[in-house]
């Protein structure tokens, strides 16, 4: 069994995190801890674990972490996940972090675009990039993970069979991306008020969406050179999901059958992505609670673009899923250990 | 042209005041405040007025409205409300108050169910309460509305008939209420969060609502004598809308076609009270944005129970359209003036 | 493994049950049929079982399914059910039928709420009636299980206790049911066309929806009387879920806390039901894709009347979680087995 | 008083039209035909119209619709629309086409997207396209408006300045639009069933929506050339409201300030055009029920690339909102009129 604990258990992600680590058959999950909710029971603040979780949340202190864990997930906001991750490396735990911390390679470009200066530099570029279909040999390895944000995991899973056969005229990619609520936390604010949120569509960060160094620094490493990208993300009134759809430009002449036929190939031996035949196209509620990324290939013939689909539980395989993959590997367990949920 | 006043108008009630009287054909919108976002334009806290209301908040301050205004809608908390009131009455304006502040008769009523001391208890009472259907007598040389709850509304109008001729045995009353989302107001918390309010149903405040001495007290007016009654409120995922199921014996033998004629004639000369001829049933979405109370009755012959259902549009007949309503009544013009709203 | 065939496995329930069933560890998904759908693959209808269930789809002919299953689920329409139920037993299998054909006793309730003569009169009355908290015992043995219904599910659960103690003024109950729109089905029709469905709510079938008698036998089974209720079930915009708000007078005097007691007493062996401890009450996102039922208790001082809210999701403890629950029990599992889903 | 008659007047076009026309001060709204619904009352159909128009339905025949009738608004299918619309106009009225019959200039368009040969060649192309941003003049002399489709309404007024000045690279354009479900029609199907709706996100008909060559025309039409578009049509989980996301490759060089400008000096004229100034971005529920077109415009400076954002009412200024505007136009009057609806 491998004893896990949950730093900052219970906002959406260290929810699901508890959802999917209660449920696994070699996980012990022993420590929950929470800011806010520190000596409150569990099933008092998320009633659907009563009867299934009984421990009390801690206060998150790292040195207060016995030595017996055996991973350390960290749910916490960007900036305090540095501190916590940073610590927690010192003391000898593996850790999986699932705050956007560790993610970038440059510090200037973090502050550039989380508005923050980074309190650990030293170790910004050290984390193993925590997306299991293409980086599994360096997880398995890995001390620190670093888990993909939830727009990159949907669109680099989405393009990168093509950016490894430089199919792809770097500079038309553009990103069309919509995320239900759920991906803008547990916090209460104006937006996300009921009567505000539903029955409304909206784009919001135009152009200037926090992921979109992470998409282009990941995208650029499989293409093997830099590229920029124009990333414009969208409000759903629902609670879980992200569809993205993603216009480029191919760089060769490649017939949709053989563009599926290379998709199909690259992913393979990769358990959770499945390429959907046409006309099949990917919907949220095809993946929601479960830890697959649905894709789907449309060479639109009159304009010669091709337009990628890509679909996932921004919570399961764009967050808390991803991460116990990510654990499954690290632990060499088969990679969809406690991860076999349908989509509800 | 009546010239008004809104203070509090950004708040769900008094944006609907706005929505509802910059398109009354005999209103001048002459003043709007807010304590949160003064010195802003209307259209830049709510977009959906450009172009139509091109006002400039002011800060909430009695002492400076002008002479001029007709009449004052309060749409405050309460306990601001009562505050603002007394002050506005002790200048001479004509007021309607939409908040719970002038509604129950007797100060220990008010500060048991509101937890508040009232600040005007001199004037409690003195106020007229503003549902037109029973009292536009009173309304229209009354100083100070109070403008009914959501809840009772429904309540009172879809028992009245049978109270007034005493068909109903007093103790067998049950209203199991259901009220949309923006009952709860404006100002974001965690029951109201998107992700947990959609797909969600529950009751709340199961017993113990603040609305319930004022059901109790009006429905007991209208019997001449003192009832009490089961209240149970639920939230349902949707923004706007009341449907309230109320459940009593009757103390005589009716059939359902006796009613049925007997509230046709009660309400004969409301335009807004519809009564729904079986089979069919009120559903929240015919009054969604309008000033109707449709109501339907079935009498259970297997338990020889009636079931009341009534519905509403919570922001308008129950709050800011009855509010125009009261307004209209008090200054002589057509209940219906600019009230003509279908549900959307 | 138990060898198991699902019949009618494309509406909502089936589906529901091959979710359920294919990630249990004791069981194969040896045949699934629909009448719509034969001969396509699973995934091509329901693409979420992708990856998940590589079967096809089988014509329903009860007499080419194979000896060699052990147990068969009907998911059929009522009238279809009993025709099907009938055949299977005959040919000797195990049946749990989810429809509402075993369910009554009495043939001429039946044609009386399902305006459908019962084709098969004889072994009416000989099912199991499936509430495993209730009748494990004659579950276990027994050839037949009849399903509950959904809003059955809900009332019996909150009522049991008292009605088991004779506490009940037997005339009084009255149940407010809400549900979720899944409770009507996959067949598209206009009042569940999402435009008219979506941010409304309404009751219907006042006084006259078809669960009513099966409450009522149910109910009166457990008092060791007749009875008769009031029911009015109402449509939520959300897909699952149903609460049960059920007003009732004790026919003693107890306090909220030995009621709670006697509750926690009446389910100590239950791993299914939950009693909430006040102030906390059920909502139905706490048990949404799970096999809970929650209870809250709540004593009207003012009135005298006992407030009973139960929670519950229609399509797993209402549906198909309870009838895997069921199978369980007849094939000596441990009654949680493959039930462990936490609410997403 | 304008007499108008509405064919079709039961579906989600037509309903709406009986909304807006019904409250119209200048309109009298003397005859609804509906096939489905031919002899019943409008409010036995729409419940939210019971007070307000007490009219039967007719049965659909064009040649028994009385020569006093000054305006026919055909809100039918496409196919049974050319149909209707040529024999109104042999009989002399003037018609208000709201289906996709009259849109398209050539009949080779119309049966490649339509799958349907034009039963009336003849007439194509004489239409004024209702536009009235764009052709108000054209509008106010015309027998046969051909109304245009939703997607095109926003999609053009979001394109119409920068084409008009040459200031787009032609081949660039990728049109990124997302709509409420309303879109879809009244008619109840998979799809649009409730539990597969909501919490639900898809694209759908990707490159290949029927919209698609009424956009290429008109677009082209302003630009003085012809032109091609990527085209992605979304469903989002809500009634009412389109939001295009469009993106493209500016001709010649310009900030956002200067394109700001051009947009507000081309629309300083129409009153139902909204330039939001950033940061301000459009929401769909900013114009719901309302006939406004808000429209934003965000130069990505990292990619160069303009991103046009645009939002209407699918239903009001998507469809049948517009057709009153050409109403309006067509008799003289003041634009606006019985326009000035607020978002609900």
């Amino acid at each position: 069994m491998i004893k896990t604990a949950v730093l900052g258990a219970t906002g959406y992600t260290g929810t699901e995190l508890m959802r999917l680590l209660s449920s696994h058959p070699e996980v012990d999950l022993a420590l929950v801890s929470s800011k806010s909710y520190a000596g409150k029971k569990v099933s008092d603040i998320h009633p659907q674990f009563k009867g299934q979780i009984d421990l009390t949340l801690d206060q998150m202190r790292v040195e207060k972490i016995p030595g017996s864990i055996d991973l350390v997930f960290c749910a916490l906001p960007h900036g305090e996940s540095a501190e916590a991750g940073a610590a927690l490396l010192k003391r000898g735990f593996r850790v999986i972090d699932l705050s956007a911390d560790f993610r970038l390679n440059h510090a200037d470009l973090y502050s550039q675009w989380y508005k923050l200066e980074h309190p650990h530099q030293d170790i910004l570029g050290s984390a193993a990039y925590g997306l299991p279909e293409l980086y599994s040999e360096v997880i398995k390895g890995a001390d620190l993970v670093a888990n993909p944000g939830c727009y990159p995991t949907g669109v680099i899973l989405g393009l990168a069979p093509l950016l490894k056969h430089k199919l792809i005229n770097l500079e038309s990619i553009i990103v069309d991306a919509k995320s239900g609520v759920s991906g803008a936390g547990r916090a209460p604010k104006q937006p996300f008020h009921f009567p505000e949120c539903t029955e409304n569509f909206k784009a919001y960060r135009v152009a200037s969406h926090q992921h979109t160094p992470e998409i282009e620094q990941e995208l650029g490493r499989i293409a093997g050179e830099e590229l920029k990208i124009t990333f414009t993300p969208h409000l759903v009134p629902m609670v879980r999901g992200i569809l993205c759809t993603t216009y480029l430009e191919l760089s060769g002449s490649k017939s949709e059958e053989e563009i599926f036929n290379l998709y199909n190939s690259f992913y393979s031996s990769c358990p959770f992505v499945r390429i959907f035949e046409p006309p099949l196209l990917p919907e949220t509620r095809f993946v929601r609670g479960s830890n697959y990324c649905d894709l789907a290939l449309k060479l639109d013939m009159r304009t010669n673009r091709l337009i990628v689909i890509s679909a996932i539980d921004n919570l399961v395989k764009g967050a808390s899923g991803q991460a116990v993959q990510n654990m499954n590997i690290m632990f060499d367990l088969p990679e969809e250990t406690g991860l076999c949920q349908t989509a509800v």
